[in-house]
Protein backbone atom coordinates (compact mmCIF):
# COMPACT_ATOMS: atom_id res chain seq x y z
CA UNK A 1 0.00 0.00 0.00
CA UNK A 2 1.19 3.92 -0.53
CA UNK A 3 1.46 6.18 2.41
CA UNK A 4 -1.51 8.60 2.47
CA UNK A 5 -0.48 12.41 2.74
CA UNK A 6 -1.79 15.54 2.91
CA UNK A 7 -0.33 15.82 -0.71
CA UNK A 8 -1.10 12.64 -2.34
CA UNK A 9 -4.34 12.06 -0.76
CA UNK A 10 -6.91 13.29 -3.88
CA UNK A 11 -8.74 16.23 -3.79
CA UNK A 12 -10.72 15.29 -6.94
CA UNK A 13 -11.64 12.35 -8.96
CA UNK A 14 -11.14 10.13 -6.32
CA UNK A 15 -12.23 7.02 -8.26
CA UNK A 16 -9.23 7.60 -10.40
CA UNK A 17 -6.49 7.23 -7.07
CA UNK A 18 -5.01 3.95 -6.68
CA UNK A 19 -3.59 3.12 -3.58
CA UNK A 20 -2.01 -0.36 -4.95
CA UNK A 21 2.01 -0.44 -4.93
CA UNK A 22 1.71 -2.58 -7.85
CA UNK A 23 -0.23 -0.07 -10.09
CA UNK A 24 3.16 2.71 -9.28
CA UNK A 25 5.59 0.43 -10.35
CA UNK A 26 3.95 -0.51 -13.59
CA UNK A 27 3.22 3.26 -14.28
CA UNK A 28 6.81 3.99 -13.79
CA UNK A 29 7.91 0.79 -15.13
CA UNK A 30 6.87 1.35 -18.38
CA UNK A 31 7.49 4.94 -18.82
CA UNK A 32 10.79 6.77 -20.55
CA UNK A 33 10.76 9.81 -18.98
CA UNK A 34 9.76 11.32 -16.27
CA UNK A 35 9.28 15.21 -15.32
CA UNK A 36 11.44 16.48 -12.18
CA UNK A 37 9.95 19.43 -10.45
CA UNK A 38 12.34 21.23 -8.00
CA UNK A 39 12.48 24.45 -6.52
CA UNK A 40 15.26 27.09 -7.79
CA UNK A 41 15.51 30.48 -6.26
CA UNK A 42 11.74 30.45 -5.10
CA UNK A 43 10.50 29.39 -8.40
CA UNK A 44 9.06 25.75 -9.78
CA UNK A 45 11.25 24.69 -12.60
CA UNK A 46 9.89 21.64 -14.28
CA UNK A 47 12.60 19.27 -16.66
CA UNK A 48 12.03 16.24 -18.33
CA UNK A 49 14.38 13.83 -17.57
CA UNK A 50 15.41 10.14 -17.49
CA UNK A 51 14.82 8.04 -14.28
CA UNK A 52 15.56 4.16 -12.99
CA UNK A 53 14.18 2.33 -10.37
CA UNK A 54 15.45 -0.63 -8.17
CA UNK A 55 12.70 -1.94 -5.71
CA UNK A 56 11.74 1.30 -3.65
CA UNK A 57 13.75 3.98 -4.92
CA UNK A 58 13.64 5.92 -7.96
CA UNK A 59 17.47 6.97 -9.74
CA UNK A 60 17.73 10.33 -11.33
CA UNK A 61 21.25 11.31 -12.81
CA UNK A 62 22.38 14.75 -14.44
CA UNK A 63 25.51 16.46 -15.36
CA UNK A 64 27.41 17.81 -12.08
CA UNK A 65 26.94 21.06 -13.15
CA UNK A 66 23.13 20.85 -14.07
CA UNK A 67 21.22 23.45 -12.13
CA UNK A 68 18.05 21.08 -11.95
CA UNK A 69 20.21 18.52 -10.25
CA UNK A 70 21.96 20.97 -7.95
CA UNK A 71 18.40 22.32 -6.92
CA UNK A 72 17.04 18.77 -6.32
CA UNK A 73 20.12 17.96 -3.93
CA UNK A 74 19.22 17.56 -0.31
CA UNK A 75 15.95 19.13 -0.81
CA UNK A 76 12.01 18.51 -1.69
CA UNK A 77 11.41 17.39 -5.15
CA UNK A 78 8.44 16.00 -7.14
CA UNK A 79 8.93 13.37 -9.86
CA UNK A 80 6.00 13.02 -12.29
CA UNK A 81 5.42 10.43 -15.00
CA UNK A 82 2.49 10.38 -17.39
CA UNK A 83 1.37 7.92 -19.99
CA UNK A 84 -1.44 9.49 -22.61
CA UNK A 85 -3.34 6.69 -23.76
CA UNK A 86 -6.41 8.28 -25.67
CA UNK A 87 -7.98 11.38 -26.41
CA UNK A 88 -12.22 11.12 -24.73
CA UNK A 89 -14.66 12.74 -26.91
CA UNK A 90 -17.79 13.25 -25.03
CA UNK A 91 -21.18 14.83 -26.36
CA UNK A 92 -20.06 18.01 -24.61
CA UNK A 93 -16.68 19.84 -24.47
CA UNK A 94 -17.28 19.85 -20.79
CA UNK A 95 -16.50 15.99 -20.74
CA UNK A 96 -14.27 16.03 -23.10
CA UNK A 97 -11.29 14.21 -21.22
CA UNK A 98 -8.24 11.41 -21.19
CA UNK A 99 -6.99 8.32 -20.80
CA UNK A 100 -3.98 8.05 -19.14
CA UNK A 101 -1.79 6.42 -16.70
CA UNK A 102 -0.08 9.10 -14.41
CA UNK A 103 2.29 8.70 -10.67
CA UNK A 104 3.51 11.50 -8.95
CA UNK A 105 6.50 11.31 -6.19
CA UNK A 106 7.04 13.13 -3.80
CA UNK A 107 10.63 13.09 -1.56
CA UNK A 108 13.82 14.71 -0.47
CA UNK A 109 16.06 13.39 -3.24
CA UNK A 110 19.43 12.28 -1.52
CA UNK A 111 23.14 12.48 -3.44
CA UNK A 112 24.06 9.01 -4.16
CA UNK A 113 27.74 9.02 -3.16
CA UNK A 114 28.29 4.88 -2.20
CA UNK A 115 30.63 3.86 -5.98
CA UNK A 116 28.02 0.65 -5.87
CA UNK A 117 24.92 2.50 -5.44
CA UNK A 118 25.70 5.37 -7.68
CA UNK A 119 26.66 2.27 -10.54
CA UNK A 120 23.77 0.43 -10.04
CA UNK A 121 21.52 3.80 -10.18
CA UNK A 122 22.92 4.48 -13.45
CA UNK A 123 22.32 0.87 -14.30
CA UNK A 124 18.64 1.24 -13.83
CA UNK A 125 18.33 4.59 -15.61
CA UNK A 126 20.17 2.67 -18.60
CA UNK A 127 17.80 -0.15 -18.20
CA UNK A 128 14.56 1.92 -18.23
CA UNK A 129 15.85 3.69 -21.27
CA UNK A 130 17.70 1.30 -22.94
CA UNK A 131 17.38 -1.83 -21.68
CA UNK A 132 19.96 -4.58 -22.70
CA UNK A 133 22.38 -2.02 -24.01
CA UNK A 134 24.31 -1.56 -20.39
CA UNK A 135 25.86 -4.82 -21.22
CA UNK A 136 26.00 -4.44 -24.54
CA UNK A 137 28.41 -1.24 -25.16
CA UNK A 138 31.39 0.32 -23.10
CA UNK A 139 30.37 1.07 -19.68
CA UNK A 140 31.15 3.90 -17.84
CA UNK A 141 34.62 5.43 -16.88
CA UNK A 142 36.27 7.25 -13.94
CA UNK A 143 36.48 10.50 -16.00
CA UNK A 144 32.67 9.73 -16.91
CA UNK A 145 31.49 8.76 -13.49
CA UNK A 146 33.20 11.95 -11.91
CA UNK A 147 31.48 14.09 -14.12
CA UNK A 148 27.79 12.28 -13.50
CA UNK A 149 26.07 13.12 -10.43
CA UNK A 150 22.92 10.41 -9.06
CA UNK A 151 20.28 10.82 -7.25
CA UNK A 152 17.84 8.91 -5.08
CA UNK A 153 14.58 9.59 -4.58
CA UNK A 154 12.49 7.11 -1.86
CA UNK A 155 9.31 5.87 -3.06
CA UNK A 156 7.53 6.59 0.35
CA UNK A 157 4.84 9.27 -0.78
CA UNK A 158 3.90 8.98 -4.20
CA UNK A 159 0.15 8.88 -6.04
CA UNK A 160 -1.40 7.13 -8.96
CA UNK A 161 -3.71 8.14 -11.41
CA UNK A 162 -5.39 6.09 -13.94
CA UNK A 163 -8.41 7.27 -16.14
CA UNK A 164 -10.17 4.73 -18.62
CA UNK A 165 -12.79 3.69 -20.86
CA UNK A 166 -15.44 5.93 -22.46
CA UNK A 167 -16.85 9.64 -22.09
CA UNK A 168 -19.46 9.70 -19.13
CA UNK A 169 -22.03 12.35 -20.73
CA UNK A 170 -24.68 14.24 -18.96
CA UNK A 171 -27.89 12.27 -18.66
CA UNK A 172 -29.56 14.83 -21.08
CA UNK A 173 -26.54 14.67 -23.54
CA UNK A 174 -27.04 11.13 -24.62
CA UNK A 175 -29.67 11.98 -26.90
CA UNK A 176 -27.68 14.13 -29.07
CA UNK A 177 -26.69 13.03 -33.13
CA UNK A 178 -22.76 12.77 -31.69
CA UNK A 179 -20.12 10.81 -32.15
CA UNK A 180 -19.01 10.01 -29.12
CA UNK A 181 -15.78 7.58 -27.49
CA UNK A 182 -12.07 7.72 -27.64
CA UNK A 183 -9.53 7.92 -29.95
CA UNK A 184 -6.86 5.94 -28.74
CA UNK A 185 -2.80 7.25 -29.02
CA UNK A 186 -0.18 4.81 -29.87
CA UNK A 187 3.15 4.94 -29.33
CA UNK A 188 5.71 2.31 -31.16
CA UNK A 189 9.02 1.69 -31.77
CA UNK A 190 9.98 3.01 -35.50
CA UNK A 191 12.93 1.22 -37.08
CA UNK A 192 16.59 1.51 -36.07
CA UNK A 193 18.49 4.31 -37.32
CA UNK A 194 22.06 3.12 -37.93
CA UNK A 195 24.93 5.76 -37.14
CA UNK A 196 25.83 7.37 -40.40
CA UNK A 197 29.32 6.26 -39.78
CA UNK A 198 28.64 2.49 -38.60
CA UNK A 199 31.22 0.35 -40.13
CA UNK A 200 29.12 -2.20 -42.47
CA UNK A 201 28.52 -5.59 -40.85
CA UNK A 202 27.38 -4.67 -37.85
CA UNK A 203 23.79 -4.64 -37.17
CA UNK A 204 21.49 -3.75 -34.34
CA UNK A 205 21.63 -5.97 -31.73
CA UNK A 206 17.89 -8.26 -30.81
CA UNK A 207 17.23 -6.06 -27.96
CA UNK A 208 17.01 -3.17 -30.05
CA UNK A 209 16.00 -4.72 -33.15
CA UNK A 210 12.82 -6.39 -31.00
CA UNK A 211 12.48 -4.17 -28.31
CA UNK A 212 8.65 -4.20 -26.84
CA UNK B 1 12.89 35.80 -30.77
CA UNK B 2 12.91 34.75 -27.12
CA UNK B 3 14.03 36.85 -23.89
CA UNK B 4 16.90 35.86 -22.28
CA UNK B 5 16.66 35.57 -18.31
CA UNK B 6 18.86 33.94 -16.05
CA UNK B 7 16.84 30.67 -16.21
CA UNK B 8 16.13 30.68 -19.59
CA UNK B 9 19.62 30.78 -20.18
CA UNK B 10 21.20 27.46 -20.88
CA UNK B 11 23.85 26.60 -18.78
CA UNK B 12 24.72 23.19 -20.49
CA UNK B 13 24.33 21.96 -24.29
CA UNK B 14 23.92 25.70 -25.46
CA UNK B 15 24.08 24.27 -28.58
CA UNK B 16 20.76 22.20 -28.51
CA UNK B 17 19.19 25.73 -27.79
CA UNK B 18 17.02 28.01 -29.36
CA UNK B 19 15.92 31.79 -29.28
CA UNK B 20 13.23 31.53 -32.15
CA UNK B 21 9.83 32.43 -31.68
CA UNK B 22 8.87 29.68 -34.55
CA UNK B 23 10.61 26.53 -32.45
CA UNK B 24 8.83 27.52 -29.03
CA UNK B 25 5.27 27.55 -31.01
CA UNK B 26 5.95 24.71 -33.07
CA UNK B 27 6.70 22.89 -29.72
CA UNK B 28 3.93 23.98 -28.10
CA UNK B 29 1.17 23.33 -30.94
CA UNK B 30 2.12 19.80 -31.42
CA UNK B 31 1.60 19.01 -27.97
CA UNK B 32 -1.37 17.30 -26.04
CA UNK B 33 -0.63 17.44 -22.61
CA UNK B 34 1.55 20.22 -20.51
CA UNK B 35 3.87 19.30 -16.86
CA UNK B 36 2.12 22.46 -14.93
CA UNK B 37 4.76 22.57 -11.84
CA UNK B 38 3.74 24.99 -9.64
CA UNK B 39 4.41 25.24 -5.18
CA UNK B 40 2.24 23.97 -2.82
CA UNK B 41 2.98 24.41 0.53
CA UNK B 42 6.78 25.01 -0.30
CA UNK B 43 6.89 21.67 -2.09
CA UNK B 44 6.92 21.32 -5.92
CA UNK B 45 4.25 19.53 -7.07
CA UNK B 46 4.21 18.40 -11.12
CA UNK B 47 0.58 17.82 -12.67
CA UNK B 48 0.57 16.74 -16.11
CA UNK B 49 -2.46 18.82 -17.95
CA UNK B 50 -4.18 20.54 -21.28
CA UNK B 51 -3.31 23.39 -22.26
CA UNK B 52 -4.24 25.65 -25.49
CA UNK B 53 -2.21 28.99 -26.84
CA UNK B 54 -3.77 31.85 -28.94
CA UNK B 55 -0.78 34.31 -29.77
CA UNK B 56 1.50 34.85 -27.12
CA UNK B 57 -0.96 33.66 -24.56
CA UNK B 58 -0.94 30.08 -23.05
CA UNK B 59 -4.19 28.41 -20.96
CA UNK B 60 -4.86 26.22 -19.09
CA UNK B 61 -7.66 24.88 -17.20
CA UNK B 62 -9.08 22.75 -14.36
CA UNK B 63 -11.55 22.82 -11.86
CA UNK B 64 -12.29 25.27 -9.51
CA UNK B 65 -10.88 22.93 -6.49
CA UNK B 66 -8.29 21.89 -8.28
CA UNK B 67 -5.35 22.60 -5.62
CA UNK B 68 -2.97 22.85 -8.02
CA UNK B 69 -4.95 25.56 -10.22
CA UNK B 70 -5.10 27.30 -6.88
CA UNK B 71 -1.65 27.61 -6.34
CA UNK B 72 -0.66 28.90 -10.00
CA UNK B 73 -2.72 31.23 -9.87
CA UNK B 74 -1.37 34.71 -9.08
CA UNK B 75 1.85 32.91 -8.58
CA UNK B 76 4.92 31.99 -10.58
CA UNK B 77 4.79 28.81 -12.60
CA UNK B 78 6.28 26.46 -14.68
CA UNK B 79 4.98 24.83 -18.04
CA UNK B 80 6.81 21.92 -19.99
CA UNK B 81 6.45 20.56 -22.92
CA UNK B 82 7.87 18.03 -23.91
CA UNK B 83 8.45 15.40 -27.23
CA UNK B 84 10.52 12.72 -27.07
CA UNK B 85 11.32 11.45 -30.26
CA UNK B 86 14.09 8.47 -30.16
CA UNK B 87 16.44 6.94 -28.47
CA UNK B 88 20.23 7.75 -28.91
CA UNK B 89 21.82 4.60 -29.06
CA UNK B 90 25.45 5.08 -28.42
CA UNK B 91 29.18 3.19 -28.48
CA UNK B 92 28.92 4.09 -24.62
CA UNK B 93 26.32 3.91 -22.03
CA UNK B 94 27.55 8.02 -21.01
CA UNK B 95 26.63 9.23 -24.38
CA UNK B 96 23.35 7.47 -24.40
CA UNK B 97 20.79 10.18 -25.03
CA UNK B 98 17.47 11.13 -26.17
CA UNK B 99 16.02 13.18 -28.94
CA UNK B 100 13.43 15.15 -27.97
CA UNK B 101 11.88 18.63 -28.30
CA UNK B 102 11.03 20.66 -25.00
CA UNK B 103 9.70 24.09 -24.58
CA UNK B 104 9.76 25.04 -21.19
CA UNK B 105 7.54 28.63 -20.36
CA UNK B 106 8.13 30.51 -16.66
CA UNK B 107 6.10 33.20 -15.69
CA UNK B 108 2.41 34.37 -13.35
CA UNK B 109 -0.06 32.81 -14.89
CA UNK B 110 -3.47 35.03 -14.37
CA UNK B 111 -6.93 33.80 -13.25
CA UNK B 112 -9.04 35.10 -16.68
CA UNK B 113 -12.04 36.88 -15.41
CA UNK B 114 -13.30 37.93 -18.69
CA UNK B 115 -15.85 36.19 -19.88
CA UNK B 116 -15.31 36.12 -23.54
CA UNK B 117 -11.62 35.48 -22.76
CA UNK B 118 -12.64 32.45 -20.76
CA UNK B 119 -14.65 31.69 -23.73
CA UNK B 120 -11.57 31.96 -26.13
CA UNK B 121 -9.34 29.94 -24.02
CA UNK B 122 -11.43 26.99 -23.58
CA UNK B 123 -11.99 26.69 -26.98
CA UNK B 124 -8.03 26.77 -27.72
CA UNK B 125 -7.77 24.11 -25.48
CA UNK B 126 -10.18 22.26 -26.87
CA UNK B 127 -8.87 22.79 -29.99
CA UNK B 128 -5.49 21.07 -29.01
CA UNK B 129 -6.20 18.47 -27.51
CA UNK B 130 -9.57 17.68 -29.66
CA UNK B 131 -9.41 19.67 -32.97
CA UNK B 132 -12.73 20.18 -34.61
CA UNK B 133 -14.66 18.87 -31.44
CA UNK B 134 -15.71 22.66 -30.61
CA UNK B 135 -18.22 23.27 -32.98
CA UNK B 136 -18.90 19.65 -33.07
CA UNK B 137 -20.76 18.66 -29.89
CA UNK B 138 -22.29 20.87 -27.22
CA UNK B 139 -20.55 24.05 -25.50
CA UNK B 140 -20.00 24.12 -21.84
CA UNK B 141 -23.18 25.94 -20.31
CA UNK B 142 -23.40 28.46 -17.52
CA UNK B 143 -22.81 25.59 -14.79
CA UNK B 144 -19.63 24.47 -16.29
CA UNK B 145 -18.18 27.56 -17.01
CA UNK B 146 -18.59 28.22 -13.01
CA UNK B 147 -17.09 25.24 -12.14
CA UNK B 148 -14.64 25.73 -14.54
CA UNK B 149 -11.02 28.30 -13.65
CA UNK B 150 -8.98 29.31 -16.67
CA UNK B 151 -5.63 30.68 -15.99
CA UNK B 152 -3.40 32.93 -18.63
CA UNK B 153 0.54 32.37 -18.86
CA UNK B 154 1.80 34.93 -20.83
CA UNK B 155 4.92 33.14 -23.29
CA UNK B 156 7.43 36.11 -22.56
CA UNK B 157 9.88 33.70 -20.77
CA UNK B 158 10.60 30.61 -22.33
CA UNK B 159 13.27 27.80 -23.54
CA UNK B 160 13.51 25.50 -26.15
CA UNK B 161 15.91 22.72 -26.31
CA UNK B 162 15.78 20.55 -29.11
CA UNK B 163 17.98 17.19 -29.77
CA UNK B 164 18.04 15.73 -33.58
CA UNK B 165 20.64 13.17 -34.86
CA UNK B 166 22.83 9.92 -34.08
CA UNK B 167 24.81 9.46 -31.13
CA UNK B 168 28.22 11.67 -30.76
CA UNK B 169 30.72 9.42 -29.19
CA UNK B 170 34.15 9.08 -27.65
CA UNK B 171 36.58 9.08 -30.88
CA UNK B 172 38.18 5.97 -29.06
CA UNK B 173 34.89 4.28 -29.21
CA UNK B 174 34.16 4.39 -32.58
CA UNK B 175 36.43 1.35 -33.11
CA UNK B 176 34.02 -1.05 -31.06
CA UNK B 177 32.40 -3.58 -33.17
CA UNK B 178 29.08 -2.07 -31.69
CA UNK B 179 25.79 -1.16 -33.19
CA UNK B 180 25.13 2.81 -32.92
CA UNK B 181 21.90 4.62 -34.04
CA UNK B 182 18.41 5.87 -33.12
CA UNK B 183 15.79 4.13 -31.94
CA UNK B 184 13.04 6.45 -33.17
CA UNK B 185 9.68 6.75 -30.72
CA UNK B 186 6.75 6.79 -33.38
CA UNK B 187 3.19 8.24 -31.76
CA UNK B 188 0.09 8.09 -33.74
CA UNK B 189 -3.60 7.93 -33.61
CA UNK B 190 -5.40 4.30 -33.14
CA UNK B 191 -8.88 3.50 -34.12
CA UNK B 192 -11.38 5.79 -33.00
CA UNK B 193 -13.45 3.68 -30.32
CA UNK B 194 -17.22 4.07 -30.54
CA UNK B 195 -18.94 4.79 -26.56
CA UNK B 196 -20.07 1.29 -26.18
CA UNK B 197 -24.03 3.23 -25.81
CA UNK B 198 -23.82 5.34 -29.18
CA UNK B 199 -26.90 4.67 -31.22
CA UNK B 200 -25.80 3.19 -34.33
CA UNK B 201 -25.97 5.04 -37.57
CA UNK B 202 -23.87 7.85 -36.20
CA UNK B 203 -20.35 7.38 -37.64
CA UNK B 204 -17.25 9.72 -36.86
CA UNK B 205 -16.71 12.55 -38.27
CA UNK B 206 -14.03 13.45 -40.21
CA UNK B 207 -11.80 15.41 -38.27
CA UNK B 208 -11.82 12.41 -35.61
CA UNK B 209 -11.61 8.94 -38.21
CA UNK B 210 -8.57 11.47 -40.60
CA UNK B 211 -6.54 13.22 -37.26
CA UNK B 212 -3.45 14.15 -38.33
Amino acid sequence: MLSTTPRTTLGRSKERGSTDRDDLYEVLDSGLICHLGVIVNGHPMVVPTGYGRIGETLYLHGSTGASSLRAGEGTDVCVTVTHLDGIVLARSIFHHSVNYRSAIVYGRARLVTDEDERMEGLRALAERLAPGQWDYVRKPNRKELAATAVLALPLDEASVKVRRGGPVDEEEDYDLPVWAGVLPLVTSWGEPEPDSVLPEGIGAPVHILHRE
